[in-house]
């Protein structure tokens, strides 16, 4: 069998299995993610075993620390899988729910009714745990699910898709609503993409290259975000304390993700004030500035900011900072440089926090927080699949209910059209 | 300049008034839906006479008299335009609609707040009154619109995309909000659909060819359906008065529509009764019936079925005819042949209607009711942009509200993240 007739077939299984899923009750698909749980506790040595293949040809390959890192499947990272599982089955089932239900003057009564989406196609690199946390909020909001998987990460997904199998089936579900593509040939991307028939969302986790390859070649609606490049704008009126809090936990905290804070904009009225300071503590925790001409007049340690970055991802202990004249500068260079993912201001004044939140076109925009609340678990969505800077279907973290659509249901008493 | 030049440039000024149009005020945005109104009556003479050049061309390239219908901007059509624009004008304004605002545990207050998409393209085929349609709903919800309409069309049009930019610019707003593409090149929409920077959604209308050439080429997300291929099943229980009326409605009133009746399905315990009066009914109205072999027994006039014809989207006077054991036969026909646009059960049977919905997959699933109300403004939407059988953001009628997504907006005192 080919590889385009392999893949065909599979899709078309989960297309099948997908359907028995979206009329599953809500405890069945709980108790299996609860099996699934049990499983992860019982066979921690086997998955373990198999994580340890991948870790060794992935040494032989040269992975960095941190992909190997990313790829170690840790008592802490399976007790983490663990509790994400327990989790997602204690939240709300999405699905059937109603919303928006009125009457219509000739009687019919109409009602939009939570579905899930169907088949959701998952595209990840060397994090294997996406196994778990993708297939266990896929279910619980109804879906099937096709996985695939880095192929460093090859060993420890199969072990991990075949515990999954296995609860399906010991619940008297179909094994096949989570299907893992066994192949490390990356054709079976492209195969996969072109799968619109048997497949109706697409979600690619992983570096802006792999990201932009998924779009390329997909038939089928992507959603995802390339990138996080986000702002802090500290405005004239801000209480500086609460600036540096704010500042420095989203630079600090954790660097390497994308809500992470890569530009400081810096109100000219505050900056003789607020930079110094500010500096010194980034400087205690080596984090590099990169700043405007402004900038490295106030604090001459500053580097100065080349073109390129404005708008960079660093994902790294390094920050951009420029000094703006107003608000209007600080959205001006919002809109030219952000990618839509997270932007915050800090003020104390009313309306330049109501003009920066409604003018500011990203997914999350806050007032007085850390860019680092654009998360699904600290929203309150409770999982998260991932986070969409498309604004069509989701705009921002996603958890289970952005898992699903809506249909309208129409109950009429035979109502004909005049 | 190059064709993608041209086009990029354009695309990126849809862009900057964009940004304007998501601020704009309901009182602004009516105005200028009332306004474009006005024009298209002071302009009618106008609008008819570059309408006279396009339809003296499309005669003299031999279009159909359907095709030369769809084109003609008679005093109805015009008229029906002015009254869509007044009702969308009348609607409520979507942006800035708040829902499911919450305080975190923190003190955090999260709320999802609706904004416009961005910029719209619409890529459309004969009609050149889908120009103020969609121009006028996508204004309504704050967004800006590329329009790309038929070569055929090409006078009417452009007269049309005039109005709306005076009437934008007289109402100081930015005129580039509502850009027509002017040239009648096809590459024309493969450049548009590369435009990911600057277009956030597409929206095909017109034929199943043009709508799969949309899909293939984008990389910018698409909202659309292939075809209405529409079942209405009769169940045991139905009263089978209802049900030829329903019947009839669905197939009869307008058969060229996506949203009306192919196949009909009978359950075989009422096939006797309910088909010769039906059939009787239809062949009156000159409605071609093409039947499974029993349907071919209990009525002999009737043609039999080829394969192709489960499944075919006949847009005229045509319906397949199919007797079914149960409904879990009429429900797997319907998974298997349905576009998921829009399917009916007639039954005075509580479960099986609850049956039926729950597991029939389309954007409408009606009961007792005809196929023919899947239309935004039937369902009331107000006025409709085309009707969605992708699950994802829309599924279904689209209106104002679906032209829209949401952005969170958190508020906080500087909370920062442990």
């Amino acid at each position: 069998m080919s590889l385009e007739q392999a893949i065909t077939t599979l899709a078309k299984s989960a297309r099948q299995a997908a359907r028995k899923m979206a009329v599953c009750s809500t405890i069945k698909k709980n108790q299996v993610l609860e099996t699934i749980a049990e499983s992860l506790i019982s066979q921690k040595d086997r998955i373990q075993n198999e994580n340890s293949k991948d870790l060794a040809y992935g040494r032989e390959k040269g992975l960095s620390n941190a992909m190997i890192d990313r790829l170690t499947l840790s008592d802490k990272v399976i007790d983490s899988m663990i509790q994400g599982l327990k989790e997602v089955s204690q939240l709300p089932d999405p699905v059937g729910t109603t919303w928006n239900s009125y009457v219509r003057p000739n009687g019919l009564q109409v009602a939009r009714v939570r579905i899930p989406l169907g088949v959701i196609g998952i595209i990840y690199e060397s994090r294997p745990n996406v196994t778990i946390d993708a297939a266990g909020l896929c279910l619980k909001a109804g879906n099937a699910i096709i996985l695939r998987g880095g192929s460093e990460a090859y060993h420890s997904n199969m072990v991990l898709a075949q515990l999954i199998y296995q609860a399906l089936e010991l619940c008297g579900l179909s094994g096949e609503a989570v299907q893992y593509i066994p192949t490390r040939d990356r054709e079976a991307i492209k195969v996969m993409l072109a799968q619109e028939e048997s497949i109706d969302l697409i979600i690619p986790r992983g570096g802006e290259g792999l990201i932009r390859f998924v779009v390329q070649n997909s038939t089928i609606p992507v959603l995802k975000h390339y990138k996080g490049v986000c702002h802090v704008y500290i405005d004239e009126n801000a209480d500086l304390s609460m600036s540096e809090n704010i500042c420095f936990n989203s630079k600090v905290q954790r660097p390497g993700v994308c809500n992470a804070m890569e530009t400081m904009l810096v109100h000219a009225s505050i900056a003789n004030t607020f930079l110094p300071a500010m500096a010194r503590h980034f400087s205690d925790y080596a984090v590099e500035l990169r700043g405007c001409p402004k900038t490295c007049e106030i604090v001459p340690e500053v580097k100065p900011a080349t073109p390129e970055d404005w708008g960079a991802e660093f994902l790294d202990l390094i920050l951009a900072v420029k000094i703006v004249e107003n608000m209007d500068e600080a959205i001006a260079h919002i809109d030219q440089y952000s990618s839509n993912h997270t932007d915050a201001i800090v003020t104390s004044d009313y309306s330049r926090a109501r003009q920066f939140v409604n003018q500011v076109d990203s997914s999350v925009v806050l007032v007085n927080a850390s860019t680092r609340f654009n998360d699904g678990g600290q929203l309150g969505l409770g999982a998260e699949i991932g986070i969409s800077t498309s604004k069509l279907h989701a705009f921002g973290p996603m958890g289970a209910e952005e898992l699903t659509g809506t249909k309208f249901i129409v109950m009429g008493d035979g109502q004909i059209r005049e």
